[in-house]
């Protein structure tokens, strides 16, 4: 079983509807890196077409893996090491196809189901017998038409006990990492 | 069924296992809150002895509850008026007792466990069955044993595929507030 995800900066929908490019939030990075690598995620990329984002995400990653934060801190070093940072998606999936030399499957999430969903329990039946897959995750107010039609399969929205449903990114990928790979106790 | 978290920034432990105060991530609230309208918890106390910490999360939260925020962003004031600043734990008891008008059970949480705890499978019969209960989170490297030792029980550490276990408070809440009150798609 090989999982991936991918959080998107660009094409992302603003509170107004409107496709935009969201900016990199540091404690998104950290936080997925940390659940990614708490649930045995493969890997983490990060996408932005802006370069100046992606340097600077860059230098603070080097200062986690390799700088003083390396030292101070080995755990979030072993988290940040799952992350890589790219231009585009296409970009994402071609150093996984790469890696993992068959072809992928890709999951969209959103707070809203736009379409016929898997089930949770659907999905990790599927983890465990398909393809590599890889777990689309957007920032701002959610993932663009386009991309979420790229996916094979949705994954519901994630539902409390109330109709609110405006969990952060991080907290969603939490959630839903757990809900795919955890391991009840 | 009444939840309710509290997110205590002292007495924690650092790094080096020293008791700390440690202080308030403005993300913490935030998420946190978020995941607790998400999930139906009825109330979210942020506790922190330090006065000017509480004086400063107050103003950003007439921000979000009162001021611009509120018009611009109303999930967001929805899920931050679940939030209540208190100096200390007993503080935080005596207001939801008084809200309740029953005896509270104390929940804690950490990342290893040090004594028994209940399943999450019982934890959420009990919450449909049991007394208004307060679930008690972390800043740092954790809740004091002390603060530990006034939890009737304690959840399970999350465990993912892996022996790491460094999610995030942010996130380590929403997957347990899922895990307790979630509904599975």
């Amino acid at each position: 079983m090989s999982v991936y995800v991918a959080l998107l900066h660009y094409p992302v929908y603003n509170r107004n509807g409107h496709v935009v490019c969201s900016a990199i939030t540091n404690l998104d990075v950290h936080d997925i890196a940390r659940a990614a690598r708490t649930y045995g995620v493969s890997g983490f990329y990060v996408v932005t077409p802006l370069e100046e984002q992606r340097l600077l995400l860059d230098r603070l990653l080097r200062h986690w893996r390799e700088g003083y934060g390396a030292r101070s801190n080995p755990d979030r070093k072993a988290a940040l090491e799952l992350v890589t940072v790219v231009a585009s998606l296409p970009e994402a999936l071609a150093l996984i196809t790469g890696e993992v030399g068959t072809e992928l499957e890709l999951w969209g999430t959103a707070a809203t189901a736009t379409r016929p969903t898997l089930t949770y329990s659907e999905a990790r039946d599927r983890l465990h017998h398909g393809r590599p897959t890889v777990i689309l995750f957007g920032t701002g107010w959610g993932l663009c038409r386009d991309v979420l039609g790229l996916a094979t399969y949705l994954l519901p929205p994630i539902r409390g006990a109330t109709s609110y449903n405006h969990l952060s990114v991080r907290g969603a990928a939490a959630v839903i990492l757990d809900r795919l790979l955890g391991q009840n106790g």
